[in-house]
């Protein structure tokens, strides 16, 4: 995944996370932090620390011990005072640290953050092949604190001269499901050039008529064509179908577009922890 | 992953929900029913078959529209009326129905749950060479409402016999990091063979001393080595490390152990999953 440094901070009786963050603000090769911790011993000077490294790139924080449980077992463990849940979660926030729920969610935020671009503005549109699948990417973007652009009729005209009369109006754009590669690009390619859209989340479901590793070759060449325009916007992407959506997901992953196979719930994350982000370091008017 | 059928109810103009449950209820083949639905329309009819059916075996369901945006998605999609959220929350968990929080969950569910053995009770032990991973785990045995057993002294005097003396005591059993294939074994054996203990959660941190496959192997090898003696318990394995985890947990999934690289969350949410369903059904005293 691209890493540059692991470090295990052992019992910290010299350096600690402060002094790693300081360091790794000024390495270049670096520009994600991901750390896993179970307590900080100098909260203080932890949050004046990561305010300011948070500001010029990502600092992602996996705190064990959230709950009274696994305090007491990380107590045990390492003698680490977890502490007050809520309080670590109102410190890293007010830090613009942003939180990983678990262990595989602090993987996938370092590696896709580093990917997406910084997004210009709040506006989100999702694009779907699949009406169920543009439900459960709206409840996604609820529940990652997205906002999912209310359409302007005159770019809703747009959307709609590229699909069938019985897709969806609106946001989702829903193109349904017997599409051929043409109305992806079309339609993607919208959303890239419109200057009111800021991200955008794609959601494919597997047909005979544009097959996975089509759709992911599409979407790359309409992404490169915008960005030999200068246009380069947060795009994520959930697959769902036969196993030929993992191979689609990689090379979409290996072009810049974080994309996941069989889930609806990983990529909204991934865009909603850079948009935190992104939030946190004063980037988002 | 082992499918018996795949029906799409679309418009359920004369088969609805219930009738699918109804017929594969009484379907040799199928042993766990995952479902994905907008709305249910005759949500009294669902609740009563839904509650047969699930004492019989495992009835998954992925609502969709749990937020306002995505029902009103919903509803622009395919006129499902997808409702308050929480009533579909109360009346699903009453119906004894698992719902799993996102697409993926689902299908993690629905795979392991057919794996892993009805648990004969609610006492859960952790094994972990990694106190790390043994915090970790710990937040998700609370955060998954499973029950972390109070380790009782005789038992807990029989598990330190095998490991170093600067292990943690209690639950989790905290091996330490530089151990031999067989402290693995011998705790494992233990966990296994004592019957106060109803269900193992297995943490491995990757080793050159145990590298993952030979962990793989021994785990699989005192499982049979049980088996052949009648004791079969509900065992899932949390793997971190470098790519050879993923073939370790894939050997592992092949012989009945539910096992994730690189999360601590998953394997405890089946193991969380089979708990909700087994109390539901009412196979835990």
């Amino acid at each position: 995944m691209g890493v540059s440094a692991i470090v295990g901070v052992g019992n910290q009786s010299d350096l600690d996370e402060d002094d790693l963050l300081t360091f790794f603000e000024e390495d270049d090769e670096t520009h994600v932090i991901a750390m896993h911790c179970e307590d900080l011993k100098d909260g203080r000077s932890f949050a004046e620390v990561a305010s300011r490294v948070s500001k010029k790139k990502p600092v992602i924080v996996l705190k064990a011990g959230r709950t009274a449980l696994g305090a007491r077992v990380a107590s045990s463990h390492t003698g680490a005072l977890a502490g007050n849940d809520k309080i670590y979660d109102d410190v890293l926030r007010q830090c613009g640290v942003i939180r990983a729920p678990g262990l595989r969610d602090m993987l996938e935020y370092t590696r896709a953050l580093q990917k997406l671009p910084t997004p210009k503005g709040e506006n989100v549109v999702i694009i779907t092949g699949a009406g169920g699948s543009g439900v459960l990417l709206s409840d996604a973007v609820v529940m990652n604190g997205l906002n999912l652009m209310r359409m302007p009729p005159d770019l809703d005209k747009a959307f709609r001269q590229f699909i069938p009369p019985f897709g969806a109006a609106g946001n989702p754009v829903d193109i349904t499901g017997g599409e051929p590669p043409a109305t992806y690009k079309n339609t993607i390619r919208l959303g890239l050039e419109d200057p009111r859209i800021h991200s955008l989340i794609l959601g494919y479901w597997h047909t005979i008529i544009t097959p996975p590793m089509v759709f992911a070759r599409l979407v790359v060449e309409v992404v490169e064509e915008m960005k030999r325009k200068g246009i380069d916007k947060p795009i994520v992407a959930s697959l769902a179908g036969d196993v030929q959506v993992e191979e689609a997901a990689e090379h979409l992953y290996d072009h810049g577009i974080p994309a996941y196979a069989y889930s609806t719930e990983i990529p909204v994350a991934v865009l909603g922890a850079k948009y935190r982000w992104a939030r946190g370091a004063g980037l988002i008017k």
